[in-house]
C-alpha cells in the first residue's frame, strides 16, 4: 500500500481503453495506473512482471487470467474486470477460490450483435460478397446483366411468396432483438429451438406473435428448424452442449434457398459440413461473424473459399458506441470493486466456481 | 401475318426469361417467338436482323429502342416490353410518334430495393467490405483485436446516443419502405427532401410519426438532410433535375459518423465529391449499388479504391422472387398489348411524350 497522499492502489491496465473512458480512471487518484502502452494486445511477459502488488487489473478477451497470473498478483489482488460479454478467458474457479471479484460487460452489446445479425442475413441471401468482390477486383465493365444474375432469395416477403420463416438456435435477448428487427421485412413465423431441458414460456411466446402479429412464435426441435427456417439464426452460448449443433444432418434438411448466420461462437457450426452444404447446394448462403478456431482462419480455410459465405472479422459488438459502453463498464466495474460501490455487472461466481476451468 | 393454324404475331425475346415464366408465352399459340439463344446481352446486330415484321419484342436495360430499331421493325410493331422499372433505353419520342404501347415493371421491387438498402446501410456502417475483405484475403490470423478495433457507428440507437436520424433524398414507395425497415433499429427521426416544387403531404407525414412512433416526419431542406441526418439514403429518379444532388458542398455538411447509401441511379452522386469526403473523413462511409458511368467502374475508379466505399453491382432488384416477378409482368405486358386484356403496367406515354430523347 502507497502512503497517504500518493496513489493507493495498484490497477494494471491491458489495453488503453480510449480518450472518452480513461479519464474515468485517471481521475481516481486513489489508483495508481500501470498501463499496457501499445495498441496491440498485451504482451504476457509484461502483464506478469507488473501484475505482482495490484489490487486490480482491466482485461480483455484476448488475456488470459490463470493460477499463474494469480499468484503473480498476490493477496493484494481483489478484482478482474474484463471489457467482454464472454469469460472463457479467465479461470473462474481459480478466481473463485481467492474470493475475487469479476466483473464483465454484458447486455450493452445486444443491439450491435442483432444489427450485424441482419448484416449478414441479407449479404449471405443477396450475394453482398460476391457482388462487392466483383467490383472491387474490377469485374464490373465485364459484368453482363442477366434476367436472373446474381440473384439470391428475397428476405422480405413478396406476392409470390408471402410465407417468411425465421428460425433462431438459442432465443435469449440477442435472438429476440435481431426478431424485431426482421418483422418488418414481412417474417410470418418465428421458430427457434433452446435447451431441451427447458419448457418453451408460452405466455411469452404469445406475447411476441402478438406484439408482431406473426402466425406463429414457436419452440420447435432441431428437425423441424432446420426444414422450415427460411433464414437461421445461431445465437446460442459454445460450449459442449452446442458443439456442431448445425452439422451434416442438420444442414441436410435445410432449404436450398435457406441463410445461415452465426453471430455467437464458432463452435456450433461444423465448418466442414458446411462449406460441403454451400459447395452442393443444400443451402443458399451463409454469414458467419465467428468461426471454429478463429482468428485461425487463413485464406485456404474451407469456408473462406465458399463464393456464398460471407465471413467478418467477429465484430459483432464492434460499434463505436457499445464499445464505449463496455469499456465505461469495464472501468466501473473495476472502480466499484476496489473503491466501492455497485458494479454494473459482476459474473455470479457461485454459479460458475464449481466449473471445471477450460 | 401469318396463316391460320400456324404462328400470328411475332414477337422478338431479347434474353430468356427462365423456365418459370417462358412458358406463359409458348403457351400462345398466337405467337411465334424469335428468342435470343445466349446467355448474355441480346447483339444489337441479331436483333436489327430478327426485328422486321415483329409485332412486339420484349427487351431488357441493355436493349436500346431507338427509331433505327422501330424503323427495321416496320409498321407491324404494337408494342414494347421491358422488364425493368427504368426506360431510359427507350425513345419515349420515337415510341409514341408510332402509337406503341410500352410495358414495364414497376412496384414490384420495391422490397427488394428495400432490403438492399438496409444491407449498404449496415456495411457502410459497420465496415462490412474491410471486414469481408480482411477474412478473404487471409488476414484474419494477423488480425489483431482492438478495443476500438473495425469499429463503426451503430445503427441502432443505445443509452448513449439515443437519437438517429434517418434521411432520404426522395420520399416515394422505396423509401418508406426503407424507412419501415429501420424502425426497429430505434430510428427516432425522418427527414427528407423532394420535389421542391411539391408542397410537405403534412398530413401523410404525421401518419407514419405516428404509425412508427418517430419524434418527426418531415420534409426540409438540402441543407438541413445533409447535417441533421446518421443515415442518408439516396431513393429518387435519375435525370437533369437530380444530377449531383450530393456534391461536395452537401458532403461537407454531413456528420463525420454519417453513412450514404444510393439504391437509386449514380448519377445523383458526385462520384469525385465522394471519393474526396470518404479519403478525407468528412462521412463515415458509403455503401453504392449505382456509380455514374456504370458498368464502367473499373478496379482503379476512385470510389472503388475507397475502403469505406461498398459497391455491389446495381443488384438492388436482383433477387429470385421480384425477378421472376419482373419477367412475368414483362410477358403478361406483351401478352395483353397483342392480344387483348389488361397490361399490369404501361408508360404512361402522354407525359413522357415531350420529354426530348436523351
Amino acid at each position: 500500500m502507497a502512503q497517504s497522499g500518493s496513489p493507493r492502489y495498484k490497477v494494471v491496465v491491458c489495453r488503453n481503453l480510449g480518450p472518452d473512458v480513461m479519464p474515468l480512471l485517471e481521475s481516481r487518484h486513489e489508483l495508481e495506473l500501470v498501463i499496457w502502452p501499445e495498441d496491440r494486445a498485451c504482451n504476457r511477459k509484461w502483464l506478469l512482471e507488473n501484475i505482482p502488488g495490484a489490487t486490480g487489473v482491466i482485461v480483455m478477451l484476448t488475456d488470459k487470467v490463470d493460477s499463474e497470473l494469480l499468484d503473480k498478483a498476490g493477496p493484494s489482488l481483489r478484482t478482474v474486470s474484463t471489457m467482454s460479454v464472454g469469460y472463457e478467458h479467465i479461470d473462474l474457479k481459480a478466481v473463485s477460490k481467492r474470493g475475487l471479484k469479476i466483473g464483465y460487460t454484458p447486455d450493452v452489446l445486444t443491439d450491435a450483435v442483432a444489427d450485424l445479425s441482419v448484416m449478414l442475413a441479407l449479404m449471405a441471401g443477396r450475394n453482398g460478397g460476391i457482388g462487392y468482390s466483383l467490383v472491387l477486383n474490377g469485374g464490373w465493365p465485364n459484368f453482363s446483366w442477366a434476367p436472373f444474375g446474381l440473384c439470391g432469395p428475397q428476405l422480405s416477403t413478396t406476392v409470390l411468396s408471402p410465407t417468411r420463416k425465421v428460425g433462431f438456435i438459442g432465443f435469449g435477448r440477442i435472438s429476440q432483438a435481431t426478431l424485431s428487427r426482421l418483422v418488418p421485412f414481412g417474417i410470418t413465423h418465428c421458430l427457434y429451438a433452446s435447451n431441451p431441458s427447458s419448457p418453451p414460456n408460452l405466455q411469452h411466446d404469445a406475447e411476441l406473435q402478438s406484439k408482431y402479429n406473426l402466425k406463429a412464435v414457436l419452440k420447435v426441435d432441431l428437425d423441424e428448424l432446420a426444414r422450415e427456417s427460411d433464414v437461421l439464426i445461431v445465437l446460442a452460448p459454445g460450449g459442449p452442449s452446442t458443439y456442431h449443433v448445425v452439422n451434416e444432418d442438420f444442414l441436410r434438411k435445410m432449404k436450398k434457398t435457406s441463410v445461415l448466420v452465426n453471430t455467437s461462437r464458432g463452435t456450433l457450426v461444423d465448418s466442414d459440413a458446411l462449406a460441403k452444404a454451400l459447395r452442393e447446394g443444400w443451402i443458399w448462403g451463409a454469414g458467419l461473424d465467428v468461426v471454429e478456431g478463429e482468428p485461425n482462419v487463413p485464406k485456404d480455410h474451407p469456408l473462406v473459399k465458399e463464393p456464398k459465405c460471407v465471413i467478418v472479422p467477429h465484430i459483432a459488438s464492434a460499434t463505436l458506441e457499445t464499445r464505449k459502453h463496455m469499456a465505461t463498464h469495464a472501468a466501473q466495474n473495476l472502480i466499484a470493486a476496489i473503491l466501492g460501490g455497485d458494479m454494473p455487472a459482476q459474473v455470479d461466481l457461485s454459479a460458475f466456481s464449481l466449473i471445471p476451468p477450460c
